[in-house]
Parts: structure tokens; C-alpha cells; sequence
């Protein structure tokens, strides 16, 4: 993509309504645009790497052996009756009256219309267990939006529910969950410390939120430090994990049985991004959820319910990765993995050069951003500072010269000068 | 995937509801359930296809040089008055107001809110033109919502809207637009029929809507035989386009001009699945949308309007692709391109070589819905018709024991015995 013709309206000011880094880090580098209170347009730059936050959890979710269908977004209110729900949810609940009167809702989470989906669907214990997911857009009517994406009203959240016909299949289940948010938040360079929660609005028993660590993160939190060991494995096997002490501030007991040692305890702060629950039989006796066992019997189905806030989760990564001029995007979810600096548009070498590594990358698949706009270097290097993308490449008159660009890491700020054939073997590698 | 373990309920019987083909056989193959009038989940099936039309319309969008960005489903009915239609659009808005008793809609388009995002952003002549655009759920509170997806009040929509610094930019972007969609289509396997359109309530004065053939289609069309010929080309100038016939039956009058002669004139049925507008500055005017020019003039954005339906194509494929026994994907949109039946679940031999078929299949990137269910013969070979993926490979004992399986085309229905070897090497190519 050429910076030319690309819309990316960065802003040099510092958006005043702002009050955090990923707030004002997403309206300066114009991937976000407010159009209402807590509602927002994702632009270009912001969509791409919402795309790739969404594409890490939905293959995540499909190698848990999840699978994935859409929901409307708009549903029935008697749906909601039948758990008792639709009085009991209060004003965060959008209400939609619509032209012959019926009354609707636009889905602030989808426990009802999956159990529904179910009922009328699955006929045999034959066909279970079933772990179905969707990705798709939520409205809460929060009293005071704010903190941008972080809590804003009309959301991405991936959403899973899991059935099976008892206790130990849901728990399965749960594990199974459980493992897969551990993956999809290291995959995208964030460390997730799941944490024991009580299980809220939504019902259960069996219920962790995870928590990413950032500095600037809304909750502080308490945990062994054996989870930072833990941390590197791919697989927790529950046990393990039940033993461990981690819980946010409010919750946090010294002379709780399982906290460790002062030497042991590191406080930190973290910003939730996923719950997960184990919710039991509350949604399918409501609604009459059963299937037939092998025996003819009537069994209720064992469910439960796991969360990821994929358009906050844009937020919380960039709270754990930004410095004082910008974000610095982890490879996996950048909007693109190199930004190409022209230090001389126009100058015909440059531009040469330039044209030349353009296309040389994205013929290899790697995606660029290339900064051919005829500005000042002072401004480019401060957009694409601005912007984070993991890698610099740039091209002007003094280095070509001598036959070299210079290679920046946006992560740690390390510089190398190379031929264009190295950065270009580098970057492809 | 393996049909023992996915979420794919199909229907011996024909819903009661369901008045035509596709939305009879969007039910019977489990891709999507209705959960309230005019509004569908997409069971994993019907996702997969809907993801499909979605990345063709996608990956056409992004090489003629639209960018792509998500508005939010919901906006402020403030927005909506800037250009006067809130009043004016009657009760096909689906209305809502929130907490704090602000005045919202959920958008049926979104003219306004990417006109206040461009007169928001773009700042310069420079940055011109722009071709935005979005594939995003929207809301038409329709009377009587009714054929299934074809006319649903949720649906899923590709809306793109461009910006120009005068006619002759506008021009541009509507002949570039108007190229796209015939690939667009074609893509798909479909024969699309642009036709010179009244410009309805969005207003503007140049427009196309284009239906694509079906006998079983909506609208009765007339078109110059030409347009067959036409269609094998990729690229038709507007000049050529604008001097043939192409209408819709309510507007047929065999004295116009340019109508051809009785054997030159074809009566088809068709679906209006793609609509585009030049709108000139109706938004731009009423909203202020200006960029200063080189001379620091103001001057108005002049735009254009495009939309496809993404969600109704889905049905209007399946209208034009189908027989008695279901449906018959085009490979392009198909959700797996084979259906690997095992006749005889259970004897080892047939288990053996189905399973690597199957991760044959696999590895080579194909995919491939491996009907391992333990069942008969006949409903196998009726649900796989049904879901209409375009090839069927089928291992019986039979054939085994002499070294063959059997490779069904479903769209010609031709049907060949070939070895285990030759059928991957067919699918494989």
C-alpha cells in the first residue's frame, strides 16, 4: 500500500477527550474515529489489524475443535423471557420496539438464541458434545462510555458456548477453552495470567477471567510467580492451576491459604480481555435444552460459555506495547510488517530503489507500507513511529550512495545499515 | 471436516414457510435458521459460503483501488438529519433510542456516516480521490419480510462510496466500480445484466442495477442478445454499455430506440443483486463535505454509491444452481469442494482408505467433508446431493476390492470410476 493514496489520517495533536495511551495512540494514528458516544468507525489501519486479532482467535478456536456460525445481532425479546433475562438485564440492554410493535434487542451476549439454535437442532446424544463460536458485534448501552475501544458500546466479541451431556463433558470443555485463550493470547505476544472469578450476571460455578499484564492496565492484580514460569508452556493442566493464587486487587487476601510469600507474590496491572464459565444446566432447564440419551432418557444439556473482547483487545495490546511516540505493534496482529521510508521522493534513485524493495516484498507476501508521499523526513519518521509497524526500512540519497539502507526494529529501537539485498533476505527470511 | 462431529442438521422435509428454491434448500442443507421474521443465524454450512461471496467481493473490491473500513451498525439520528433523511425514510428504519434517550437508528445505509468521515478527514485535494468501502450487517425494518435471505431484515451488505474532486473523477470511479462488479460476479459463475436503473430514494441521476440470471428469478428482464456476448469479456467500456438494451419487464417498450429487433431480444428472469449510483453532491452539499482545491477553492466532494448484496447473493446463487435434489455450488463459493462418502463405516478397508483420501485431501489444501457417519448408503448420497459440493468421491467395499472408488460431478452430474491415485490427482490439480 502506497502512504500517497492510503487513508490515514493521523493527527499530530493529542485528542483531548482522550485519558489513556491506546485511546489517543488509535485516533492519532487514525485507525479509529468516533461517530457516536462509545461507537466507532474502524479505519483502514485499524481494521486490518482488528482483522488479524479476529483471524488468531478464530483459528485458535477452530484447532479447539469449536465451530463457528453467526448470530444476528438482532434478537427477540421473548427469547430473553424464557431465561427470565430480559427484566432482569437493565438499561445496558438496547431495546428496540420494531414496526409492528414486537419487541427486540440488539444481543449484548448470546446465551438465549445459541440455546434456542440448540434445542431446536441437535436431536441425539449421538451428536454431542458440540462447542459452537461466533465473532461478531455486541451492544452494551454502558451509562459512561470510555477509554475508547476499551469499553466502548457497540463491541467485537467472540463468543463460544459449549454442550454436553454432563458434568465431566462440560469440564472437558472447559479445559479444552481454557488452553486455547492461553494460545490465542501468546500468539499475539501478550502474557495472560487467568485468574479464579466469581461468576457474575451470567451464572455458573467454574469460572476464570484472563488478564494480559500491562503497566497502564485498569486492574491491579496479585499472582505466584509461577505463573510467569508457567507462562512458557503451551498446555496447564487445571489442577495445576487451581492451586495457584491469582486475583485482582479487591480480591487480594495475604493470609489466603494458597497466597505465597511475599518473595513469591508479584503485584502487577492487567486488563481483562476473556472470561470463561462453566454455566451448568441454568440456560437449558430455563429453556427445555435436552437431548435424548442412549437409553431414551431425557438429559438436560451441561453447558458453558466462553468470551473474548476481540475490538478491546486492540486496546490492551496496544496499553502492554507503546512508548512516547507511538505503538509498537507485535508482528502478529500489525496492519503491516514494513514501513518503507522514501527520505527523497522524486529523487530518481530513491524512487528506483524504493519501487524496486516495494515490489520485491510484496511479491513474497510480505506486506507493506510504503511512504511515498514528497514530505519532510522529520514527518515520516514520525508517522510510522506513530503507527508501530514492527519494521523500518529506509532509503535515502547519503545511504545509497554508499550502497546501503537502514533497518529499524520498532520493538527495540535496534538499527542496522545493509545492502538492499540483506534487508530484503532479512525481511523475507 | 468429518460429518459424524459438524453442526449440519439438514431436513428430509420441505419447510411450509419456505415459498422458493433457495430458501427451501438454505433450510433442508442446515445452513441457516430463522430466529425471528426476516432475521437468520448462519449455521457453520451457510457461513462458509457466506464467508466465500465475501472474500471474491472482498478481494474485487481491494484491486480496483477501494479501501476497506467498518462503520458501526448503529448511528445517531442526528447524522441523519444533516441531510434530511430522517423523516424522509419512513419506517423501513428500524428506530431506537438509548439510555440517555438519544435518538439512534440502526443504519439500512450509510450515505451520512461515511460522508461526515471523509469531511472529517480529508483535508486536501491532494488525498483525492478516495474509493471507501465496507461489508457490514444492516437493518430494513421490512413489512413482510420474505424468501428467506433473499429479503431478510438483517443482511449482510458491501457498501462502497467514492469521492472526487469533480464529474469527470466521479465518472472514473463509477466505470471502475461498474468493471469490478461484472468480475465480481463472474467469479461466481454468475451472468450479470447491468441495466440503466431509475436512481430511487439515494438520489442522483446515473445508475445501474445488476441482475443476475435465474429462471427462477424475481423480475422479468429484456436484454440485447449482445450482453451474451459481452459477458465473456472482462472489461465493457460505458460507451458501448450505454447504447444497449437492458431492462426490467415493468419497463420494457419495444418502440425505444435503442430496443433491438424481436431476434436480437432475449426475455430472461433475473435478481437484482448489485446496484450503483453516481450521486453527485446531494451529500456533500447538504452535509458541507468540501476539500480546498489547488487554488484553496472550496470545493464539494462529487460521489458515487455502490452496493452488493452480499447475504442476498447467497440465495440468488443457489436459484441459479440447483435441481430437485438440492443445491450445486460453483467451486468458487463452494463450502468444501469435495464430499468424501464412505459407504461402509466401519470395515476397515473402506475406513483405511477414506481416512487418507481424506488427510491427502487435507495436506493438499483441498477441502474435503468426510462423511464418516454410520449410516445408510441412500441418505448419504441424498444429503451430500443436497448440500451440493461440487464433487463427491465415494469408496464402497465394492469398488475397493477392484481397485477403484467412484468421482461425481454434481453440476454435470457425470460420474467416473478411477483409481484411489488418479481421483486425488483430479482434485489436486
Amino acid at each position: 500500500m502506497r502512504l500517497s493514496t492510503y487513508f490515514l489520517p493521523t493527527l499530530k495533536e493529542t485528542p483531548a477527550e482522550a485519558q489513556i495511551a491506546s485511546h489517543r495512540l488509535m485516533l492519532r494514528a487514525g485507525m479509529v474515529r468516533q461517530s457516536a458516544s462509545g461507537i466507532y468507525t474502524w479505519l483502514p489501519l485499524g481494521l486490518r489489524v482488528l482483522k488479524n486479532i479476529e483471524r488468531i482467535v478464530r483459528e485458535e478456536q477452530n484447532a479447539a475443535g469449536a465451530q463457528e456460525l453467526l448470530m444476528p445481532t438482532i434478537q427477540s425479546a421473548d427469547l430473553w423471557r424464557e431465561s427470565g433475562r430480559y427484566d432482569a438485564y437493565g438499561k445496558e440492554m438496547l431495546r428496540i420496539t420494531d414496526r409492528h410493535e414486537r419487541e427486540m434487542l440488539y444481543g449484548p451476549t448470546n446465551e438465549e438464541l445459541i440455546t434456542q439454535i440448540f434445542r431446536d437442532n441437535v436431536r441425539s446424544y449421538r451428536e454431542m458434545p458440540k462447542i459452537l463460536y461466533q465473532i461478531q458485534w455486541k451492544f452494551r448501552d454502558e451509562v459512561r462510555p470510555r477509554f475508547g475501544v476499551m469499553r466502548g458500546r457497540e463491541f467485537l466479541m467472540k463468543d463460544c458456548y459449549s454442550f454436553a451431556m454432563d458434568y465431566e463433558g462440560a469440564k472437558k470443555a472447559y479445559e479444552v477453552m481454557f488452553n486455547a485463550y492461553l494460545k490465542t493470547f501468546k500468539r499475539m505476544g501478550l502474557t495472560a495470567i487467568p485468574m479464579a472469578a466469581d461468576s457474575g450476571a451470567i451464572g455458573g460455578s467454574l469460572s476464570h477471567e484472563f488478564h494480559i499484564l500491562a503497566e497502564t492496565g485498569e486492574s491491579g492484580v496479585f499472582y505466584d510467580v509461577a505463573y510467569d514460569e508457567l507462562a512458557a508452556k503451551d498446555e496447564i493442566d487445571l489442577e495445576t492451576l487451581s492451586k495457584l493464587y491469582a486475583v485482582t486487587d479487591e480480591k487480594h487476601d495475604s493470609s489466603a491459604a494458597n497466597c505465597p510469600p511475599a518473595e513469591r507474590l508479584k503485584e502487577a496491572r492487567g486488563i481483562e480481555v476473556g472470561h470463561i464459565f462453566y454455566l451448568g444446566t441454568k440456560y437449558s432447564k430455563a429453556m427445555n435444552a435436552v437431548v435424548p440419551g442412549p437409553g431414551g432418557e431425557t438429559v438436560l444439556a451441561e453447558m458453558g460459555c466462553y468470551g473474548i473482547g476481540v475490538s478491546r483487545l486492540m486496546g490492551a495490546i496496544i496499553e502492554a506495547y507503546h512508548d512516547d511516540r507511538g505503538i509498537k505493534w507485535p508482528e502478529a496482529v500489525a496492519p503491516f510488517k514494513v514501513g518503507l521510508i522514501n527520505l527523497k521522493a522524486g529523487d530518481a534513485t530513491c524512487d528506483k530503489t524504493c519501487e524496486d524493495i516495494y515490489r520485491s516484498l510484496s511479491e513474497n507476501g510480505v506486506e507493506v507500507l510504503y511512504d511515498d508521499r514528497d514530505d519532510r523526513a522529520g514527518v515520516k519518521f514520525a508517522d510510522m513511529d506513530l503507527i508501530g509497524l514492527p519494521w523500518q526500512l529506509v532509503a535515502g540519497p547519503k545511504g545509497l550512495a554508499v550502497g546501503v539502507v537502514e533497518l529499524k526494529n520498532r520493538l527495540s529501537g535496534e538499527k542496522v545499515e545493509l545492502s538492499v539485498e540483506a534487508a530484503l533476505a532479512r525481511l523475507t527470511a
